[in-house]
């Protein structure tokens, strides 16, 4: 893990964009990773910060994703990071709560359809030309 | 896949309540496939109905976070269905293609995460008493 | 895909294993497929006998195994290919429903498990090491 | 974690439930953390007793899929309690042995047929109307 | 899917590029499709170029890592392209079939080594910090 | 975990190879845990081994898609071993850094591919008969 001080410019720039961007000093251990390779660090913070921006979805919709795909890959370090992430942009304990149900759910259905292999009924082609 | 007209009276029931709940008359091939084991045919609407219902999340939002995890684990069927059915909630074409983007950074950032092995930051742990 | 006739000395006798230990004639396509490369063929061959004949858990249990783990990762021939196998050891459309429906829970409680960070129980370490 | 002392009614009720259906006092981690969103405790209980009971499978062949599920999700905590429930039901370290063969099988040739494009074979066709 | 006439200019120069980069006038239709959220297009088709490019890895090793990650994950366009793409940089039916044997293997070993539980060894922990 | 010392003559024999094979006296965690199924312990000992040895590919390659499996599937045992072993073959920090990549990537636009639909490009049809 490349602490600010022993990091080289390049690094640093990217640490100093995250403290700018996010208003705080703290740098979490995934970009002090991530460090050990300048070019993916820098990278994965413009794309990051980019996508989980507010656009036609709120921040907390976006972190509501980025968790929902991290607990189907069993993800522990970006559960705990982006569960973080998301109290800070409101979550409750009553919507972790919704949010587990829904992603339990659908794992849950995606197997029964696959199980059952399920033929994607002729109303649901076509939105978004598939 | 079972029709209506030859359902049973269990599997009728189920039938008339998506029916009534989705206020259509269209009952989708996930529910006819099912209909092959009434037990989780009841079972499985009664819960997509009680998760899916709006809560503290909206429905919309539960739309994304399911489609979320039926891209992360491929299944064609509820990649279909519930594009479909987050479409009438409100989805734009605009909405899909961030939503996809988170999709693509958390499943890219799971594994960043997991390869470099990164250790939980001490400050993210807690939240909901984990 | 590698036809009989068309199969080298080596690849015709992993068919001829195949079809001595199935008594039948038919090679199904996944064999073929893998004739391309020999030695993964017959390893393959090979590996898929022994584990799957019967031991102290019986080839129909066995099938069942198979089967959540195939329609877990959404592997589309090995759940047709081995639903006709398990159909042939006896599996029945009520067997099969049951099996889709604890594929989906466990599905739907390994994220809960994750998404929840639950902690093993005491109790629940130690058989066979663990 | 929700302990009984401090559950609420709702939460009890399902306690109680568990106690009795499982003859024993011990509640294990996964339902007093689910115990933070009532609703989910209840319907996740519910499913999961009356999938895990006797059917036309017996409980102990139910354990080995939702084991198999579980490895192959990688799941923890899903993994050491339902190996204790498997042990109770009957489970030898040598059917252990079988089992962690088939699915090791199982996830090997899901990514042979998948990487070869296996088409599937006209006779798998058909059963269970797939 | 965009096809390069009806594109906007942010489009087309992100086609530009593809083109002149791979020395081709064909463009595949993930970009196609990619072309509806330009955004994502533009970043998407910035991160492939600099990931896949030679470095201290060469590019055909490359595209068995990426390979083996669309096999496992069972991303049926992805199989499709990249398996274009790296018979381009040479590989071979050959090589196809040992990276597909390798792909097997961690497969299986990955669940053996879940199943088991087993305990990371001393002298394996601390390469590249972790 | 069986050590040498406690191990049946099978199980020795299957140490004994791995010694010589590797130039080592370490048998590492996995196979004494695997040594609690005999049968598994030498099928997988002699695939790992047939497999990961030099062929077309060279074994530092191998060892890449491994890795690239076993961070995709999250197993941290197999990512531990299978890093220190690649170490040994050659791979520095930046090779690591780029094998993560690349990982990442792949991951990413898997899920762009699917969650768009992305059909296949007439001409990435056939190679290898696909």
């Amino acid at each position: 893990m490349i602490e600010y001080e022993h990091a080289s410019p390049e690094v640093r720039a990217v640490y100093d964009d995250i403290r700018s961007t996010r208003r705080t000093d703290f740098i979490n251990n995934f970009w002090k990773a991530l460090a050990n390779d300048p070019k993916t660090l820098a990278r994965t913070w413009q794309a990051t910060k980019q996508i989980m921006a507010a656009g036609t979805l709120d921040p907390l919709t976006k972190e509501f994703v980025y968790l929902a795909v991290s607990v189907t890959n069993n993800c522990d370090y970006c559960l705990h990071s982006h569960t973080a992430s998301a109290v800070t942009k409101g979550m409750t304990a009553s919507m972790f709560g919704e949010l587990m149900a829904v992603v339990a759910l659908a794992n849950a259905n995606n197997r029964l359809a696959n199980g059952y292999g399920v033929e994607v009924d002729e109303r649901f082609r076509a939105p978004f030309g598939r």
